[in-house]
């Protein structure tokens, strides 16, 4: 089983920390392909970046379709593109790392705080939780205010404000809300003594407990493949042409 | 005041209709500013072309704002890109027509459907629902499955979907799901004896109100300008400089 | 365009404000005519006061049906007797100045406090706030406890509550909960640097809205004229005749 | 104990069904005192009827409490003037009969229908089962579309109406919807095999509890006593005087 | 009537308690029947104990079917086995502590805390109160962290407790949330100045009133008998004989 | 790895299905232990069996423990014990197969339905689809009304349904309803061209993921170990002792 996981920001060091969480998330028979975009933002640290780093995904998907990939993590906490990724996925399942984290802290814990990067994304965190069901459990968004591609440094501060959240009434497990976090969720269950959830790792996990059981995404209705459609200016390269 | 209404999509004809349903909603001391994007889909019927229409969106909120604009609507009713513009928009109001339609449909009546084009936008519009508050006042949603590009002239059909929808339980009013239907609004009305809102003209009313009493939207925490930050490869052009 | 703002309470100094406020906010077209009930409570603070202010409201609803006004904007941020002035006004625009402040807040910005008189009031608010659709939204409601009839004197302790709140999370923009409130939203605004919202202005606006789109309320249905009937003793002027 | 049982309209001959149903359902140590108010409307059939039998519903909770009756029942289906009469209740229990109905039904089965008279009523049904928290249980309202008036002699259309919701998906109980059905319960329990609910026997039981284990309303905060204040117009004898 | 009160657990001493509190709260035609099972946990303070209090209290139930009761309650706050109770009791009510506390502070109040035992009962309390739908009413669940069968001597600390929580913005009564409170309800109201209601009280008063009313469970679909089957092992006695 | 899948009734037969199902579901490196508890109903079809299902359940889970086991699942889909299974499995994964089905329907589509054996099962379906999350995503509940221990031959009508249930408005997915159905996923997928979820392999898939990525359950609070206490009669087994 081939899974890609697609960084959807530009900086290759990132996508290296994301390989290797994914990697040590992987069964044996599994191989990850880690891909970084040739188009967008540095990194994500708001709706803007998030929506320019479509693009950069939406080819990643395309290619990977084209690869043989058999399923797709989308690893930034924003899971930004992911119904547009589906619809070019065909049916083969594409998991956002925000979706993962939190699917897998449900099924952990009664309730769960997201720890990220910068409080401006905690909007965004909000809007996923509750639209995949989970407005309840997630209790709270903690941000360290550290930007993106400086958070791999800042494992203390992460882990102070997990044992700060799980001090919270309802806080029983934490959600690390940003791939730059990946590899640190070993040593912040370490030290906070509770479920710790990098969503890259869980991300590797559903996508590949959905491809062994069959089940991948949708492939009709909503999630067809889009329409044939001329595209103009600087997206000219995305038009899907006729049949 | 000066409102930039924005045709998500590159279509030329629509932007013309979108500006017709716009100016007559405006107040005599309106002056409405309708644009077409340099890039982007010809038409938007699925979740690929509505991220891929965000590129185009953000690079006419930028113009607006560098141009003196008061507010801007977004005359798609999959309010694509809304959370990026806000951004851009440094507290000006920012409305999508699916958020206007919902909200005069909620002050209208206490149920409403959803009359659009294609179903397979219809998990789109599901989602506005309930992030907007009207998970429950959204009775449903129908599609009359014509194209974006010629539902101008199947005013009739979604009449008929119209007069459908307000036979079922709860829906006693309709909100037109396309701006390709926004003229057909006054039409539909006189056939279905009930409200039939067109977001175009909703979003008007709205950004007018707003501007009026001086509330923007939040320029501060999630909504502030996005940070300086360095964006590659096709989508240079969208870096934001230092300072 | 004509739109008639009933002050709930008989205080004829605080259907000044109203007036004021009211005036600030309507397009150069419209015109606005405040007035007073004949009966009922001095101020609003309470359920018992709200239900008793309601009789008044609906005589002037139906004196305002007669004389051609075109909307109607009801200025007690309980909002009283929203639904039977529907009844009467067949199909004209009824919206309470609770309602607006929350519609617009909600378009303004992701979570809002309310800032009010008394904290007894407060679960009227709540009530209101579930019921249009922003439980989740409406993050707190703070009370100054200074009465309704005072509150025109007391911007600072407001200022200071919206200051308060707005250091909560979630919270983004105001509320003002008074109509008394009306015309400290501008000075309140300066203070906090956040959006405040006079429901009273945005109420006019959003009537303004429906009347330029032609979408009032819905006059069929729940919302249909009343049915002829007797009242007895001292409310039988409020019996609807036959035909 | 004595259970003061209001009917909020003025028609004599409810009353009666009324107060039959409510000593029906007491125990051998209650007192049912059935009153009918000295102004309001014959019947309740809206928004309109129902906000202007408030005034009337509030003059006989302030004799009731003069009285020293033990608690309230409210025996209209709309619950008219709940908070506000709780507020004149200085802490005895005060329920409504659509309250109870929906109470005693969600602890009956795991969802229900509404039976009730006039399908414009259906909207109001709706409110207060989503304000009780019985929004998902309750799931239907079914209309036979008599007047209230000559709802007690429908017996076999409301047995017809519960018939057919209890062969939709979720419905297990029966909540009817009009005083005016009070004595129907026991007819229509034999007929559809299933809990039939009559509010005004479930609000005298739970009136009842109430008292005995000394748990009444709350009588501060919210719903402290009016404040004293001054009434003009037609409503000049609802003021509060000082002390 | 005669209303069989089950005591989850096996320590007759807190049967005493529970029986005492049950015949305060009964109307003088109401005969209390408490009742211990012989086998199961000796206190119930947590999902285990819980579990295995369940065939103990099927036992009884079936029973007091036999030996003719009319209805029952389950005394224990986690409400345990009452879905199988219902099956048994072939359309006898079957009210549990947790459920009819609820529904009287529902009814009392607009929103109410728990005061429980241990902290770790909590999440069982919070989901009976969102399975009951008073999600939004439930504001905490405060634990004094005495074990089960010491607490009816913590009379003090619960009412500290209670005292606190209302204290707390919506808390406007409290639930007792432990069977061995039963009879402290009126001291800590003598201190609290609120509603303060124990579940056992209520839930006779509950039981009584559907009993009068005629309205049982629900005896078909969901909850007809138990099928026929073979139990083996130690749950041999268990097994439902055909027929 | 080893993952303990414990069939909740006694019928050996049913064990065999589901652990053909695991292992299908599992990665090379994972072990399949399907074991079948000593005591209990021969089959779960309504509460009662469920609840009496769960001392089996319990003891099995303690000694999968005991025996090294790294997760556990529980395959019926009532979920029957889960949380007293937690406090028992001391951290490591225990998942029901409804919550894993369900699970991976919601990541898998927007909505699905459940097709399941018997209609009185439906309920629980109800409060687990609620109780995880997924009240909106869970669209229906369709029973073939073919007992349990006969339903591995009724693929033929679960297809039927299964294909019905995707005509409706807003399901995407099918959830299998019963771990007897687990062989038949691919042969209804086939027939019916959407995702069929069979919870058996699911809850492998998300043990394993938990497992790989160190994220148990969680081990403290509410769910810490069961605390020492005597059980009597029948059940004595099952005292906790102390230390």
């Amino acid at each position: 089983m081939r899974i890609r996981v697609i960084n959807p920001n530009t900086s290759e060091s990132m996508t290296q920390t994301i390989k290797t969480s994914a990697q040590a998330a992987a069964a044996p028979d599994v191989v990850i392909e880690a891909v970084t975009p040739t188009m967008g933002p540095a990194s994500i640290e708001g709706h803007y970046d998030e929506a320019l780093a479509v693009p950069g995904v939406l080819t990643e998907v395309a290619r990977g379709v084209e690869e043989g990939a058999d399923g797709f993590v989308l690893a930034c906490f924003g899971d930004p593109g992911m119904d547009a990724a589906r619809e070019l996925a065909q049916g083969r399942p594409v998991i956002g790392i925000a979706q993962a984290g939190m699917h897998v802290a449900a099924l952990a814990a009664r309730g769960f705080a997201v720890v990220t990067t910068l409080s401006r994304t905690a909007g965004r965190a909000w809007d996923l939780a509750r639209g995949y069901g989970f407005g309840d459990r997630c209790v709270e968004v903690l941000a360290c205010e550290v930007p993106v591609l400086a958070v791999d440094s800042a494992a203390a501060m992460v882990a102070d404000l997990a044992k700060e959240a799980l001090t919270h009434e309802g806080v029983e497990a934490i959600v690390l809300g940003c791939a730059g976090m990946a590899e640190m969720a070993a040593r912040v269950t370490a030290e906070v003594h509770a479920p710790v959830i990098d969503g890259v790792g869980a991300a590797v996990g559903l996508v590949e407990t959905m491809v062994r059981i069959g089940v991948g995404g949708c492939a009709r209705g909503e999630y067809a493949h889009p329409l044939p459609k001329r595209y103009t200016g600087l997206l000219e390269g995305f038009s899907i042409p006729q049949g």
